[in-house]
Formats: C-alpha cells, sequence, structure tokens
C-alpha cells in the first residue's frame, strides 16, 4: 500500500498479516482466490492513470473548476442563484459530523438530523399552506412524477394526466418517462388549462406557478382551475418556486392537493445541476400516500418526545413490487441545508429576499419596457420573458458581461433574478438588451395576490440569527448524532467507508458550486472533462461499454436499467417481455423499481445456503421463458457470499431472451477483482455513495449510475435541455438535470483518482479480508448463516442471532439498541433475513475498530446468556430490553435495576469510544428506545411547539 | 444594523430594546454618552469602504489570494513547502472546535488541546534529543532569542552571545534587537566556531543546523563545539531544522544545551512567513528556566490522570516586572497541526519524508555537479549553496519554470528541497542551471552522522495512521473542549467574539497559504495590497499614523512599541530615559515587555475607585521627571471603566517628555467610538486576535500590530530581506517573517471589510450593553466592584465576590469550576483583582445566552448561600468545592454526596446547553478539578504511557 490507498484502507500491512494469519491464509490474493470465483475473476487491473497523491489531485480538481464559467446564472428554468450562508457551509456542507452519518434508521443516535428534517418539514408545510409535508425528495422534475404517483393513489377517477404547456421541460420529460413506463398518457393542456377538454378524463393536472415563462397566475385563475379539476375528480398538482411562496399566496390557500419543488434556492450550490432536495406537502390525511421519507414525532422509552421516520410500511423496502415508489436514498445533506437556510433568515429574512428578487425583477422589466422590449407578462416573481430583436446576440451580449441568460426562441429572453444578482449584473442585462441600467420603478406589483398568512412561526425559525447562536445550535445537533466521526457503521450492504477530507474539499469551489446546468457547454468544459473522464473509469471497473451519470440515486439507477432493458426488447419487437426475475432476498427497492418500470416482478427462491436456487430459477425460466425482460442479481449477494452459480444464472436467462441486470450495491467487493459487464452482465447501477466514497449525507445524496453493455447504450436517459453526449436516444429522462448530482461527482473522481487501479483492488481485498475476519471471530458466538467456497464469506456477513435471542426472549432490536450502549451504530437489521444482523466492516475500518466491534458482539452474547439465565437479570429489566440508556437515565438521582449504572453505560469499562481515553468521550444517544407505534397512531411531521419538550426537564427515572 | 453586521452581532435589535429599557436608556448613542467621556469621542466614523456582504468579500480576498505567485518555494531560509494532510486541514485548520477555543487555563474544559500540545511537546523531545520540550513558540526567530535568553538564565559566567555566521539572517536580526535592548553584545564568530576568540567571553554559543548555507556539521565537529563550548561555560544553542533531525543526529546527542526552530515544515502552510510554532527544548532539570507554556500531567480529584499548564509562575503574568520573557500567547493552533502531522505519519513516515527529500536534493546536487557546477557543500540535508555564472538569470529561469530559488550573490543561488518538491520542479532547477534533469545517483551521504536513535515511540504515533482513525481522534479530542462553539467564553480582556466562518475560509486558499515569504515583492502583490489596505483600516480606526503588522503577537507588540520610544528618545539624545510608569492593575505581558526593553517599571497605584491614582503618578512623575521614558495606559482600563482623567494623564507625561502607549487589549470598546491616537496617546498596538476577529486558536496565533504617531514611525522594525514599506528603519527586527502572521490578515481584513464603519461601531456600542447588562443583572448578586461615570461600565465588568466567598469559606476557582457544571467557560480569574471575576461578554453574544450565564450567576450565588447556612451541605462536600462534576462522577454506581446527581449535574434542569434541548447537549468536563501543585512536584511533560491511563477504567466515586 502507498500514497492515499494507504491512508483509506483501515489496516496496517502488519495488522492485515495478524488478521490474515488469524485466517490461516498466506496474502490476500489467496483470500480472493478461496472467496471468489475463478470465472469471474478478471486478469488484469482495470485501465485508470496512475495514482495521485491529495496535493495532486486537488490541484487537478482545482484546475477542472476554474474551467467552467459560472458567471452570474440568470437562466432560471428551475435553478437559481442563492448565497449560501458560509456558517452553513462550513458546519454542515464541510462537517464530517454531518456528511458522513448514515439515513436514521435507528433514532436514537439521529436526533440532531431529524430535528433538522422535521424543521425542513415545517418549512415546506408553512410555505407551500400544504400541513403533510416529506423529508425530501430527489430534485424537482421526480418530484413532480412522485406528486402525480401520489395523485394517482388518491384520485378516483381519470385516466391521464393534464399537464401546463409551462411545465418545466425538464420535468414533463421525466414525467413522460414515469408514465410511459405504466402506460399512463400525459397530456398537454391548453395556456388556459381549465378550459381543456381533456381535463374532464384527467386524475390529475400539473400546474407550474410561476409558469416556466415566468408568469404568476393571478390567484383567482389557479383557484379556478383547482375548482374545475376537483369538479372533474381530478387532483391538483402545483410544482411551485419555494421562495416565491414567501411572497405569493401558496397552493395550499388557493386549492392544489399537493404540492412539489426545489429547495435549490435555499442557500443550496448550483452544483451544475445537482444534488438538490426536492419537496413534496400535500392536504391533511394524505400521509399514508406520500412518496419517501417522512419524520413524525413520537415519544421514547422514558416519555419524552423523540423524532423517528415515521409510517415506514408505506416505503419500498416494505412494499417491494406493491410500491408505487421506488425512492429510498433522499436529499438528507441538502435538506438540511435548506431548512438551516430558512433558520438563519428566518420568515422576515425570507419575505425580504424575495422581495428584493422581485424588485430587481420589476426594475429591470419597467427598464427594458421603457426600451420598448416589454415584457411578455406584467405579472411575475423573479423571471422576465422579454422581446427582443435577436436573442442569439443579446445572449452573447450578457455572457461576454459575465452573465448567462436564456435564448427562449430567436426572439425571446428568459431572465430569472436570483438572490445574488447584483445592479451591476442588472445593468449589464440592460446593455445586451439595449436598455439603460435600471432605476427605481414600480413595475409587476401583485396587489391581491400577495400573500397575507403567517409562516415559519415556529420559535426555530427565530431564534438563531446570529452566526454564533446559529453555529451553536448546528454543532449542537451534530452533538447528538451519531456518524462515521465517532465511529464503525457496520451496515450490511450500505458499505459505510472513509469519505476522505481531499475528496470532499474540492466540491464547494465555486467553478464547481456555482455552475448552472444550462450554461452552454463551452462554460461547462471543466465538469464535461470531469463527468467524461470519471465515465470512463467507472467503465473500466465495471466492465461495460457505455455509463449514463443521470439517476440521482441507486433506486433512479435500477429504474433506468430496466427501462434500458425495456427500451432494447421494444426495438427487437419484444414489446410483451414484461417478467422481472428477482431473488427473495433482493432489496426491496429491485422489485419496487421493476414495478415502476412496468415489470411484473416474479420470485425467485433462495436454496437452503442461501444462494439462488437454480432449479428454481429454471423452473420459473421454463414458465415464463419469452416473457422473460430480465433478471436482477445483487452479486455478491445480499447474503454476503459470491455465489459460483452467475455466469450460469446470467446464461439461463440469455438462452430465453432475457437480460441480465446486475445490481451494484456490492460492488465494493468485486473492484478491481472482477467486472460484471465481463462476466455475464448487461447492465448495473453503481452506487457512488456506497462503493465510491461518495458520503451519505445523513441520508442522501446518493448517485446511481448505469452501466451497460453497447447493445443497451441507444436506451440510456437522453436531456430535453442538454446533449449529454452520443447520438440522440429514445430513453428518455429520469432525472432534472442532465448529469444527476454532479455537485458530488469530484468526490468519486478524487476517490478513483487518488486510489488508482492497484489502491481499488487492495481496497476490495482487505473489504474482503475485514468481512472475513469479523466473521471469523463472532462464529463461534453468532453463528454466520451463509458462507460460500471454503467457508469464506464476501465483503459482509450474516450473524444468525434467532436461535441465541429466541431462548432468552429477546429481539434483535434489543441488540441493535444495545450496541448503542458500546458505542456503535447497528448493523443491518433483518436484511434479509428476519432476526439477523449483517455486517460490512468496509476496508476502512482497521483491526482495533474491528476488535472493539467484536469485543462488543462477545460481551452482548453474554449479556443475552445472562438474560436466559434468569437469576440475576428480569425478561423485561435487563441491559438489553432498556438499551440504549441515554445520559437522563445513567445519572437520573434514582436507578433501580438489577444492574449497575456502570453496567448500563459502560459494558466494557470507560475504554468505550473509538479511542482510547475517557468517558467523556463516549457517545451518548439523546433518546432511549423510541416508540414507534406511538408515533404512527398520533402523526406529528412538523415542528411540536416547544411546550412538548417540557417534560423533557426531569424525566422519570427507568422503573 | 444590515448585512454582515447583524450576523456578527448577537443581539437582535429587539434585544437590545430590552435591554436598552432595562438598564433606562433611549438608544446605544445615549449609552456611551453617559459612559463614555466626551472629550475622548470621535467625530465621525472611521474612514473604511462601503461594507461587503460574505459572497463579494469572498471575492475580493479570492481575487488578491489569485495576485500571489507560490510556484514552488525552493528558497529554504526557515521556511519550506510541506503537504498537509487534508484530514488535518479540514479537521483541525478549518473546525471552530479547535480554532475557536481558548488558552488552556482550565485545564478541566482543555484536555483535548492540552493532549495534542504534551503530543506536541514529545515530539520536540524526541526529535531533539533533549527531554524537556515547551509546548510552542512565536517563530523561530524569536525562539532563537528566547533560547539565548534562556541560556543567560542558566549559565553562570560570559557576557556575550557569540552566533555562528550560518544562523539564519532574520534569527540574527531578531536575537540583535532583543539583546540590544537588555545591552548584550552579539558577536558573530569565526566560520570555525568553536575557534573562534571571542568564545571565551560568551555565556552562549547559537549553531544553525544545517546552516543557512545548506551545509551539514560532521557530528563530530559539533560534539567538539559543544565541548570548547561547555569548556568556556557557555551553554550552546542549537537551532536546527526539526525535518532534518528525522535523518541525522540530533542536538542532545552531540552536546547541546537548548535546542530552538520552527515546526513549520511539519504539515503548517507557508502562509507568507506565519504564524507557526517555533520550539524549544533543553535538558533535564532546565524546566523552570524555560520561556512560555509547557504542558505537563498531573491528577485530578478522582486520581485519574489530567493534564494542564506547568509550572506557571514561571510565566510572564506572575512574574511581571521580573520576568525574563515576555512571551504570553504561544501558537496552539499551529503546534497541534505539526503534532498531528507527527501523528499522522509517525516515525517511519517522518524518516521516509526526510530521506525523500534528501535524496532528491541529492539527485540535483550530482546532476549540477556532473554540470560542473559543484555545490560548495558535500554534506547536506535539502539545501545546496550552488555556485553559477549568473545567479539573477538562474532564479528567473527558475521563476519562469514556476520555481523560486535564492538569490544568495552575484554567483551563487541557494537551492532548497521540501516535502512538496516533485521531479518536474527538478528539473526546471536543473534546466533553469543548465544542467539535465536529475537522475538516481549518490551524493551527500551521512555515514555516521545518520541519526540511529529512535524516536516518536509513544503509541499516540504509531496508531492514528489511517485517515479514518486520524478523523475520530481529532473529533474525540475535539469533544472534549469547551469552545466557542459550545456556548459563551465571557473572559475579561480576551474579547472571544464570533470568529466567522465568512472571515476564516480564505485563509487556506493556495495563494495565500503556499506562498514563500521571501519570493519576490511581484509574486506577493495579492498579499501585498492585503496588507497595504488592512494597515490603512487599522490606521483610521485606532487614529494613528502608521502601523506594522510584524509582531506576532499582542506581547511582541508591546515590546515592539517600547523600543520604538526607546529609538525615539534615543534619536533624541535621551538615552537615559528608561523609567516605564506602569499602573498596578496593568497586565502583567506590559511589565515584562517594559523589562525586556531594557526599562525600568515603576508602579502607579490605582484608587479606590479602580481608576489610575492622579495623585500617584503625579509624585511618579516629579520624582522620575526626566526618566520618564513612557506611561503604559490600558484604556479602557482593566478595571472595566472608562476613566475620565485619560487625556490628563497623556498630557502629564508627555509634559515631561515621556511618551504615551495606550494598550489596545480593550479596543472593542473603542473602536468606532474613539481613537487612542487622537486623545493622546503616541503608541498603540492593537490585538487582532482580540478586537479584529482572529480567533484564538486554543492559544494562538495571536497577532500584535503597533500603531503610532508619525513622529515614532521612523523607529518601527524592519527586516534584514524584505522591504516592508517605507524608507529603511532602525528599528530592529522583532519576528521572523516580514509581516509576521500574514495567513490570518484575510481574517481581519474579511472582517474589517464585511463589518464597514457603522458595523464596528455598533460593535463596540453593543459590547458596551451587553456589558452593561451583566453589569445590571448581577449586581445585587455579585457587587460590581468599579463602575465609571453614571454608573457605568466599558466593555467588562469586575464582579467581586470576596465577601460572600469568604463567608461561605468558599475560592473564586470554586466558583470558576462550577460554572462548567453549568455550561460555561469561567471568566477571567483573579485579574486584575485578586478573588474577582471579570466577565467580558463582546458584541456577539445574544440575550439568551447572557441571561443563561445570568442565571447560573444567580443559582450560584444561591448554592455559596447554602454552604455558608451550613445546615445542607458540608464545606468540603458541597457542589462547589466538588465542582465540576464529571460524567464518571455522575454516572459512578455510588453517590455520596449530601447534594443529588441531578443537582449536581444539571443545577437549572436539564436545559443546561445553549441551545434548549436534551440532556445529551450538555458539555461535560474530560476531568474533574486538577491538582496543580502535584503536577508541578511530579513533571512529567511528554506523552505518559498508556498504563498512566489505565487506573481511569474505573475511577472510585467521589467520597
Amino acid at each position: 500500500m502507498t500514497g492515499f490507498a494507504q491512508r483509506h484502507i483501515g489496516p496496517s500491512l502488519s495488522q492485515q498479516r495478524r488478521m490474515l494469519d488469524e485466517l490461516g491464509l498466506a496474502d490476500l490474493d489467496q483470500l480472493v482466490d478461496l472467496a471468489m470465483p475463478a470465472d469471474i475473476r478478471t486478469d488484469g487491473l482495470p485501465e485508470l492513470p496512475p495514482a495521485l497523491d491529495e496535493r495532486d489531485a486537488g490541484r487537478r480538481l482545482r484546475e477542472l473548476a476554474s474551467r467552467n464559467n459560472p458567471g452570474r446564472a440568470m437562466i432560471g428554468l428551475g435553478y437559481h442563484g442563492t448565497l449560501t450562508p458560509a456558517v452553513i457551509r462550513r458546519n454542515i456542507l464541510e462537517d464530517p459530523a454531518w456528511y458522513t452519518a448514515y439515513t436514521p434508521y435507528q433514532p436514537e443516535i439521529s436526533q440532531g438530523r431529524l430535528e433538522m428534517l422535521i424543521n425542513f418539514q415545517t418549512m415546506v408545510a408553512d410555505l407551500t399552506g400544504l400541513p403533510i409535508a416529506g423529508a425530501s425528495l430527489l430534485d424537482e422534475a421526480t418530484a413532480v412524477a412522485e406528486g402525480v404517483a401520489m395523485a394517482r393513489r388518491l384520485s378516483r377517477s381519470g385516466e391521464i394526466v393534464l399537464v401546463d404547456p409551462q411545465l418545466l421541460p425538464q420535468s414533463l420529460a421525466v414525467l413522460r418517462t414515469r408514465m410511459g413506463a405504466l402506460g399512463i398518457e400525459v397530456v398537454i393542456g391548453d395556456a388556459d388549462l381549465a378550459a381543456s377538454p381533456d381535463l374532464a378524463r384527467a386524475f390529475c393536472v400539473v400546474v407550474q406557478t410561476p409558469g416556466t415563462d415566468g408568469r404568476l397566475q393571478p390567484t383567482a385563475e389557479l383557484t379556478a382551475l383547482a375548482e374545475a379539476a376537483h369538479g372533474a375528480g381530478a387532483q391538483v398538482v402545483a410544482a411551485a418556486d419555494l421562495l416565491a411562496l414567501a411572497a405569493v399566496v401558496p397552493p395550499g390557500e388557493w386549492g392544489a392537493d399537493i404540492a412539489v419543488g426545489s429547495t435549490q434556492r435555499f442557500g443550496v450550490p448550483l452544483f451544475y445541476g445537482g444534488p438538490h432536495a426536492g419537496y413534496i406537502a400535500a392536504r391533511q390525511g394524505t400521509e399514508r400516500s406520500l412518496p419517501g421519507r417522512l419524520v413524525g414525532l413520537s415519544v421514547d422509552a422514558d416519555g419524552a418526545p423523540a423524532l423517528r421516520l415515521a409510517l415506514q410500511t408505506r416505503e419500498q423496502h416494505i412494499r417491494r413490487e406493491k410500491a408505487t415508489s421506488n425512492i429510498c436514498t433522499a436529499q438528507v445533506l441538502l435538506a438540511v441545508m435548506a431548512a438551516a437556510y430558512a433558520i438563519y433568515h428566518g420568515a422576515d429574512g425570507l419575505r425580504q429576499i424575495a422581495g428584493e428578487i422581485h424588485d430587481r425583477a420589476a426594475r429591470l422589466a419597467a427598464t427594458l419596457a421603457e426600451a420598448g422590449l416589454v415584457p411578455e407578462h406584467d405579472r411575475f416573481f423573479d423571471t422576465l420573458l422579454v422581446p427582443c430583436v435577436d436573442a442569439d446576440d443579446a445572449v452573447a451580449a450578457a455572457r461576454a458581461g459575465g452573465v448567462h441568460l436564456r435564448r427562449v426562441d430567436a426572439g425571446h429572453v428568459g431572465i430569472s433574478v436570483g438572490e445574488d444578482v447584483t445592479d451591476s449584473d442588472l445593468a449589464t442585462v440592460a446593455r445586451a438588451l439595449g436598455a439603460e441600467p435600471p432605476r427605481d420603478a414600480e413595475w409587476g406589483e401583485w396587489g391581491a395576490d400577495a400573500r397575507t398568512s403567517a409562516y415559519l412561526t415556529h420559535p426555530v425559525f427565530a431564534s438563531y440569527h446570529s452566526e454564533t447562536r446559529m453555529m451553536r445550535y448546528l454543532a449542537t445537533l451534530a452533538g447528538r448524532d451519531y456518524a462515521l466521526d465517532r465511529g464503525m457503521i457496520p451496515l450490511g450492504s450500505c458499505t459505510m467507508k472513509l469519505n476522505a477530507a481531499a475528496e470532499l474539499e474540492p466540491i464547494v469551489l465555486p467553478g464547481f458550486a456555482d455552475l448552472h446546468p444550462f450554461v452552454p457547454e463551452a462554460d461547462a468544459a471543466g465538469f464535461r472533462e470531469l463527468i467524461g473522464e470519471l465515465g470512463e473509469w467507472l467503465v473500466a471497473i465495471s466492465g461495460y461499454d457505455r455509463i449514463t451519470l443521470q439517476p440521482n440515486a441507486g433506486s433512479q439507477g435500477e429504474f433506468t436499467g430496466l427501462m434500458a432493458i425495456r427500451g432494447y426488447h421494444a426495438s427487437r419487437g419484444d414489446q410483451d417481455r414484461d417478467v422481472c426475475l428477482i431473488p427473495s432476498s433482493a432489496h426491496g427497492t429491485n422489485a419496487a423499481s421493476a414495478a415502476l418500470a412496468g415489470m411484473r416482478v416474479v420470485v425467485v427462491k433462495a436454496s437452503d445456503d442461501g444462494s439462488i436456487d437454480m432449479d428454481d430459477l429454471r423452473a420459473k425460466i421454463a414458465t415464463h421463458g419469452p416473457k422473460v425482460a430480465a433478471v436482477m442479481i445483487t452479486y455478491p449477494s445480499t447474503h454476503g457470499v459470491f455465489e459460483d452459480t452467475i455466469i450460469e444464472a446470467c446464461r439461463l436467462v440469455h438462452a430465453v431472451g432475457g437480460q441480465v441486470y446486475v445490481d451494484g450495491a456490492n460492488m465494493n467487493a468485486l473492484v478491481g477483482l472482477a467486472r460484471p459487464g465481463r462476466f455475464g452482465a448487461d447492465v448495473s447501477h453503481l452506487n457512488l455513495h456506497k462503493t465510491f466514497a461518495v458520503p451519505h449525507g445523513g441520508g442522501g445524496p446518493g448517485v446511481g449510475p448505469v452501466a451497460v453493455r453497447e447493445h443497451l447504450a441507444p436506451f440510456l436517459p437522453d436531456h430535453p435541455l442538454v446533449d449529454v453526449g452520443g447520438d440522440p436516444r429514445p430513453g428518455g429522462t429520469v432525472a432534472a438535470a442532465p448529469f444527476g448530482s454532479p455537485g458530488v461527482l469530484p468526490i468519486s473522481y478524487a476517490y478513483i483518482a487518488m486510489m488508482g487501479a492497484q489502491g481499488l483492488r487492495e481496497a476490495s481485498q482487505v473489504a474482503l479480508l475485514n468481512a472475513n475476519y469479523v466473521a471469523h471471530r463472532l462464529r463461534d458466538v453468532f453463528p454466520v448463516l451463509y458462507t460460500g467456497a471454503n467457508g469464506l464469506v464476501a465483503h459482509e456477513c450474516i450473524l444468525d442471532l434467532r436461535p441465541v435471542l429466541k431462548r432468552a426472549g429477546l429481539s434483535v432490536d434489543d441488540v441493535a439498541k444495545r450496541l448503542i450502549d458500546y458505542g456503535f451504530h447497528a448493523p443491518t437489521m433483518s436484511f434479509p433475513v428476519p432476526g439477523t444482523l449483517m455486517v460490512e466492516p468496509t476496508e476502512s475500518e482497521d483491526l482495533d475498530e474491528l476488535d472493539r466491534f467484536c469485543d462488543a458482539m462477545v460481551a452482548i452474547r453474554h449479556e443475552i446468556d445472562t438474560v436466559e439465565a434468569g437469576d440475576r437479570w428480569a425478561p423485561d429489566d435487563n441491559p438489553l430490553v432498556n438499551a440504549p440508556h441515554t445520559l437522563a437515565r445513567v445519572t437520573a438521582d434514582l436507578w433501580t435495576h438489577p444492574y449497575s449504572r456502570s453496567e448500563a453505560a459502560y459494558p466494557l469499562g470507560r475504554q468505550a469510544g473509538p479511542v482510547a481515553g475517557r468517558g467523556a468521550d463516549k457517545y451518548w444517544p439523546a433518546s432511549a428506545r423510541v416508540d414507534n407505534a406511538q408515533g404512527d397512531r398520533h402523526l406529528v411531521c412538523t415542528c411540536p411547539p416547544i411546550e412538548a419538550y417540557e417534560q423533557d426537564a426531569e424525566p422519570a427515572p427507568v422503573s
């Protein structure tokens, strides 16, 4: 190991030697030889450039950033300049305590980001005037599609979607792709939507407000539309600019049922298109139909208020093929930033920002009108549609002055004013159009459409307006959460590896952060080169031929890959192939994505040894033969083993004309060792946020590029506004931005650039070594459920706790929560096998941390045995069922348990932290065991009043 | 309040209104009118450019940075390219938990940085081979001066300092300034130092190793020098390159008594000259003579190991005019970075880096020799002295290739190889000199001079070599400490205000961070412009005429100002003026600086009301009349009031020909309201790390620019290598780098640029308002010792706890430690009046935090009364004497106190943090009360063995 790789890979060479000795292995190569089938192995290393060190990678990325020309982006189309307060950039976007956290499935150790997410929901609910808001969607375009799908669930009649001709083009494109897969027709309405003849057969009407052309509809017009739609039995989905809603009457007040959009302009950098948090809000009573995550209030075991993800039975991992949305990853980090922006500015601040934006647009409109260029609409928020002699000339003149405008057609430009636009920019634009620089003027008054209702009235939006307080609020919330900066997060299938500082540093460079997705290609030269190179590298690593970076989550990658398969079959006249074979052990998202892609899911059983039941696969293929569109296989399997039947499975499916989708969730076991594109698969999605070092951000952003063999390349996604490379494709559009979430691509770029081919290979080898070491150390304590060849696992292992727990009357939840007391995030629980724990240590954890984890598991086994023995601890009063133990409990005046405070809090002695040290180093959960059912029964999903926390002043001692 | 100012200033306008109402004041102007003497007030605002917002300030600083040309700095002369690991940059230099901390005077809440500082000491001790190492000095040049001053204390004979002709020029210049002030002659020795005829009368010999010309002395030569010096009764001070000591025999092994130098090349950016941590190490038994701070091991009240500053009675604030060093601020943040670098690389890593540097230098030497340019010395570490036809041509040619070389003279260049130098750089240099690019070659072997002894053998240097572990170690240490990111640090006289993210962000820009201090002026154009503008702004604010930014700490500013006064008097033939009048309430550093400047300190008494006793001042002036060189007055006074006699005091001193030095420590009460340079003073130093938002960094860096009236300008510091502006001056040199610590100047630049004149004025007003509000709320609980006109204080107030504490048998220490339990850093203790607390809230704290503090003080008063009453709590067992209460105590199985765990830990209920929240938000001290005496009796000041911590596994409950 040399250079950056030796920093990324946790175990030192001497630690690796000790682990290999423990396993009786000569070296890492022997481990791979014994664990991985020979027939899938690659001969050499992927073709990648020589590894760079941190300094050279940083220089290369600064150089690429400098070749972008962000200028002042006044293009609009759903993306707007915004000023990210430095306190938010530094203390969220650049703070590992925030960005290395996992999705808050363990609420006791996630109260900080859960609080920010309920702040986000409150912000969205308040601004839209709709009381139920989710904890973020992937972007505005997919939010429109999710909103329409939700409307389908809520509506009892109608069959088509009627769409505002002013819908953002990328939203329309994504909506068409998503509805097309389900066979739902999308009809563009008339300019006067309410009068569209197709309204009668619509289950849903989508209106963009303000329109893409900038026109702000009078409230009366929107109210009339809502009434007409409701009269026709259709739901109304409003795609609304959230910042405009600080100033004008919001959707909830004019009758919309659902509001969707982007929160990008709430302090989240443009990032050349993403990642940004989409939002969705809806009427009271619709919460069970809401797509994506929803944070709700509940109570913990002490009766104290505690937040957690609510109504999870709605979600794709539970509903599988019955799911109506496949959304999994959200955009937590970006939602946290947007919420922080609203908190820092408060209602008055947002109102002022919205007002100043409108004022600048109005002054520009006035001066243009004076020059004879009267904007098409006199009611607008921030965007003007302006006639001009030659739009190309105007755009070019503005660009020469450092401003990007939108060319609408030969005779019109679009001009959008963001928070960042200065008087000097306005003057540039005016001059580019031949007008005088704007002066004060009255134009575009809102009158009755101005918002009068209050919003952001919760104290959280009024308490943190100085930087000092904001910094402390963010530090306090971060202090409640367990992230990779505290210790291991051994979540099977999630690959919680190091997110190195050198990888994260470049993302805030202005050349990357401030670039609008629709600037001319020449102004994005650096990003285009980065995207091109990264794509080539991922192709080399995965063994495919072509790749798209558009899908902005793993689930979106699955959908994209399956749609490519559908497109391929259709192109060959094979429209009827609609069966997707999915092993029973697959991620629930696989099935949900297949359903969304319009496929029928047929489940293939698992054998007793955890591998695909090949007999059942043959039987299902025999049954569905010419209908088989695809098989979706995760490799190595979600059971944590390298199945040696993978090549045979590919052969069988190909033999009947089906395509093979290998889910790249477990790619971290393969990089540099095997290439799915070369061992039989046709398509894979990769998870940059697992294998390629993009941080999980507390639950997003994710990036799910799709790599395909050449024959599927024509069916990869396209974009309505930007040439994404290659020939025009019929593959539709799957995300708002042409390249999905380019803002985080520098992370994966830096990771691969610094690791190099040899480093990546070593990382995979050490990931295997670490998992096998843990399996070896724990197999006498908790059986390893499945192993592959030679008794070895792949990069993760499933610990079977069922027999032991059953005897003691305990649950796997008890173990997961007890691990918190030991200073750990729990492994993946009950997936893919109920009652088990799936452990994936990744290559970044060193031997000391692995041993600390194994010691904890051994100690917990002793505790379980003590419960089973029954002589010391009662079944309903022992360290496991009472876990996790909060500070409030352990420091309470009264202690009534049959075990001591020390046994509760420091079960392995004071050295509870990852670093040898003192008691103060221990991580303490902010909540005791959270009651999920209570919260779902009494759903509260906006900020509770401060009084709700008062009972927390002195919680009752644990009884 | 608008723009950035409203983020920087804590209280909102409505909070200000409430506070003004409480004080019975109409507005802020009335407060100033009543509190501040009218005759010192300024008419208008200082002339500053209009305030910028965060975005524009960032753009301006990026533009300035881009106008510097760092290239590859191969100039050497004590500054070397280094690669800062990104994990260290992000998690120390960019993390407010590290940079907003105060000096670790309260050890219980500073164990994290104290651990890093003892790591630093261990690193220095190991590498130098000298067992006693301090916790950092200000730079290499002042470290040489401090080393020589220490040698003076240790030596019983001799009167001169004999100096290696190869001493770095800036070290020689600073040494001359410092010794000149004390009347000690500095003599340059012969090339063969040991044979210098002046050795016989030297108390100290200073040797640079390797020499400035790069020559690495054979160990035998150094040993002979040490023997000769010791034979003559002289101490040997080695100014040694610390990285070279990873490879060659260290000073402690060849007989040096003291080693000094810089730790810059341990991962600390060049920063155009600073801030960097200087180091000092010395023989066993010399610890009581060591200048600056020393961290040592002790035990806490539970018997657990705990670190704290050792032997503080040595320091300037205790010894005052008897001090032999005035060093106060250290370079903690930079020392932490250097220690982290050594920890991350470990012994093997440092050995490899040093080896590679030497190898590159050797390969370059070989190719140059082949081309006929034989380097002057065949023994070197990283620096070559190379003859060439035309040095100017060679330097220019290298510069054209992006490399900065040192022009030594017309026929020689100096070439220094840093960690960052690439083969391509070597090729550029070779070509610039007309040679071929280097190939592998043997040259410059060290033979017997190679180091064979082990170093960095403590486990801390072997445990954190993966980035994951390093990140967690840093997070864990940060977690132990209380900094501004957790709550208020109301330290009187220290001005712990917001250090805004937007101010800190620019310092890591490569254009600022990677610039060598001795590049041609044209290559530092951006920094020069920044320094020029900042200087003009500070002049406008302070009312003086000229300024120097060279002093790199407040204490150095004092020395510089006093030396300017001395120079001025001398220039007028007034050599005998040597009396410095200093009020009894002054900072101890004032007296120490005066002593170091060769002045006699005459103390002026304070009146009962805390102001300068004007009768005593008149008497002292009458006594010393023509001998009076200066008076040093802190204004507003350290008693926290605006004395109305300041103008009269100035007049009296001027009347006898003395100069008036106004210590700018309390400038935060004056900015925008009054200008010392206009109300009678001749010179002031400003503390950028107090008034102008440079963070305290856990105990440094500090910046102490000196502003003077025109007549003193000719006596400001000069620099031997760089034109610092203005005419050549006889003022000597006070820091190694021409502009001191330019690396942090962008912070103050951004602060002033974003606040603007009006914002700065409002900040001062709110600083006064906050202090008066606290005084008002607490005056019935603890009397405010001194007030000025109309019963108002200035920007801080002294709370007199003595009567109350005396009755209860408690100490002010008990209150300070108890405040930790309430979630606060203690105010300044027992300065300037023993037994009191001095509170300075600054303008950045809002009303909620002020009230939280006042509530805590009120509650503590009740606790004191309860102790006094004697019926509930014993004098030796109550929440005050047992404070602070650690987690280990409050969670211990046994609890025997007459108060509850809740009363111990949550005296105001669970809302203990600055943010309304839960118990888990509370800050917990890492140690119980630390025993200072025990540690001083048994001094341990390098990392204790791990076993020392084992007793910590389960501390005994508090008895």
